[in-house]
């Protein structure tokens, strides 16, 4: 089958991240989808630029309307930014044709149902997965994972600058002007830092994501914006002795009179799993009526993760246009022909650290004879915690965290330290994963 | 357009659920889908006692192979459980070229490969959310959301009855027996809890999860299995000191000589979120090279939840045999033609609860005015600091928690407090959200 070919407008870090994941990941790609996804052309002002980034598979144009023209392009990603000539763009681009894949929150927030509407009309799709929250599948899961639902709220860490300042006044006690400036020299916050610390981009987001929880249209001019910029240390410190953590959420809910959409700091108990999401990171929760409370966790921003998002709007893209059920939903993800009969790893193959327990005498010598076996087997220890025997008893616990090693070589190192006279019973073996 | 007809096969506590919210949340769900979806015919032995719940809506059989036969019928669930009847059944609704939706893990864990061939064959769809994690979109998420990624690992805890009696050990400090034993008193463990305990329905779950991420068979006979039945609960004591809980975890990784495939107690770092999902919550890792590590949460069992998943599953198939690009992805979740124009709440009319912080005059009487207008607006306080003045110092922070009230109201009273002499100036006021 012919690929689906793909027109980038603008070819910043998300363009070429998109670029990138297509390349690498292309024969992955392809196996889920049936048919490949090429970038076809790009538009850049700095052409030469560009084109040194893409080599010959593309080309590269200084005029975005060119690519539109194209009448070999499928589908049109609009990666520009902004309300003004990317809202022209989009709006041609569908007058075209074209499906339309954005990442930009701006423009359909303040102009989305006039772009919906456009679509609709003309029969295209125009998918933002990389709008919200990266790639997190929320729009998705908004859209089709949740749709059993009558959708009480939602509320979400959707921005991740603001998560990033907060986390760091609250880990070294500094102040909001301090932390700015740390987040400025990192690359987490911009040089006009104000559409992420007065919570505008945060309420881009959550007009969105509040007109498919409940079927409204998106109304960003309607929503409440408050920033965290007037947030003062001793406010963060207070909460925490409260029980409470101080995040910018991005709220909408359902009300007997109508919707809340709101974006503002909000003390949320310690306890719960989104209080604990940290730095850059986003998280969104959805409570429904079935379904009850669900989260969703991820990097929000970035190169790759909001590319990742980009290219499965594409691969939903290319998997509906071709029409086949099959492959429009390939039951397992890939395509039956692609499945690949890679081997399943025996336990013994599988590498991974450990956390070992061992009933041993409290006699002298024998934590060096246990770590010399270990050592023997090239297993080396990570952590230890052994106690003294307590009074009146002659034996005690010795436990050992060790490095990543083979099991099939901690099976037989085990059994050298299970015949050692002063190891009184079987070691109790659990594996560690660090999932970082 | 006509609706979507759908046969239950079984109608035990998910079956109830899936007529339940199909019911209830019909109108939403013909919003979302632009038809309804209608149960036609179910199945079940004690036809008298289904047919009592289900009405006149619906016309009840003790004879699974008459809902088959229906014509009328777009759509087979089958939600009988095991692989014996269940499979029969299921390989005969195919055959009669119905779509399947099933929540039956053990059944594709074992023959999904010969089911899914004959759905491709016949051109259906076999889907299967509920089967994984109940509510929580994870199977969309790696058919559709992550496509984009080289995966290299998933990691989740997916049975709600070990995370449950693995966070009472922890919680309570007691021991297996135990507290299976009180698992079993509250329903969160069956009579018979062995594919629990000992890790076999994890697997199942773990080896869809693996064959979607990686594009392989399903191979649950491959897998390494091991419960939680020999973990001592001082081996989660000294996990702890160590810095780690240990959850029963079902990982899937890509290596270079092939796929890891185990489903076994594991130790993982107490300051990773997954570490702190407690009860009988589920939550699934999923690591991709584009995306980096994502994570999504949600109740993993129980009658709604995993009816929520079948719904969304049946929603899918009514959009997508509809084939036309809006209806198969609603750009914002609902139909074009459903959107309503349910009014935004302004800010003063939202009910939450606040952190009030408010810099006062360190002396007599202060508090009881504060209160007093507080609690004349009709304003109840949760929680209250009030710190004494530092030494030389005639001023301190009184810190209060109210519970909710009318943000117009809260405004209101807090001009009142502001005009006190002994208030010294603007209240800091946060909006606080407990988010359970």
């Amino acid at each position: 089958m012919k690929p689906l070919k793909v027109g980038l407008l603008g070819f910043g870090t998300v363009g070429q991240g998109v670029f990138e994941i297509l390349r690498r990941n292309q024969t992955e790609i392809v196996r889920r989808t049936g048919r490949a996804i090429q970038v076809e052309m790009v538009s850049r002002r700095q052409v030469a630029l560009a084109q040194k980034i893409v080599g010959e598979s593309a080309k590269v144009v200084s005029d975005a309307r060119a690519v539109i023209a194209n009448p070999d392009i499928d589908v049109v990603i609009e990666l520009i930014g902004g309300y003004g000539i990317a809202k022209a763009l989009v709006l041609e681009a569908i007058a075209a044709g074209k499906h339309v894949v954005t990442a930009n929150k701006a423009l359909l927030a303040v102009h989305g149902d006039e772009i919906f509407g456009a679509a609709a009309k003309a029969g295209v799709m125009v998918l933002f997965e990389a709008a919200v929250a990266g790639g997190i599948p929320i729009i998705k899961t908004l859209r089709e994972g949740l749709t059993a639902n009558r959708i009480q709220w939602v509320a979400g860490i959707i921005n991740g600058t603001t998560n990033f300042i907060l986390s760091e006044m609250r880990d070294k006690g500094l102040d909001f002007a301090t932390v700015l400036k740390e987040a400025q020299a990192l690359g987490y916050a911009e040089a006009d830092p104000t559409f992420d610390i007065e919570g505008v981009d945060a309420a881009h987001k959550a007009s969105l994501m509040a007109a498919m929880a409940f079927g409204i249209p998106v109304q960003f001019d309607k929503a409440y914006v408050e920033g965290i910029t007037k947030l003062g240390a001793e406010d963060i410190k207070y909460a925490e002795q409260l029980g409470y953590r101080i995040k910018l959420l991005g709220i909408s809910k359902r009300v007997a009179s109508g919707v809340e959409l709101r974006v503002h700091p909000t003390l949320i108990p310690t306890k719960r799993l989104i209080a604990n999401v940290e730095g850059a990171m986003n998280a969104v929760m959805v409570q429904g009526d079935a379904v009850g409370t669900t989260l969703y966790y991820g990097k929000g921003a970035g190169s790759e993760p909001t590319a990742s998002a980009v290219v499965a709007d594409l691969v939903d893209i290319a998997r509906m246009v071709t029409g086949q059920v099959a492959q429009v939903a390939p039951v397992l993800a890939f395509q039956a022909s692609s499945v690949q009969a890679l081997p399943i790893l025996a336990i013994g193959q599988v590498i991974t650290s450990f956390y070992l327990r061992m009933r041993v005498s409290d006699e002298a010598g024998v934590l060096a004879k246990v770590t010399g076996i270990l050592g023997e087997a090239g297993i080396s220890i990570d952590a230890l915690i052994q106690h003294e025997a307590k009074d009146g008893e002659s034996q005690t616990d010795l436990i050992i965290l060790t490095h990543d090693c083979l099991e099939a070589i901690m099976d037989k190192a085990l059994r050298q330290v299970e015949a050692l006279p002063s190891v009184l019973a079987s070691v109790v073996k659990i594996r560690k994963e660090e999932l970082a």
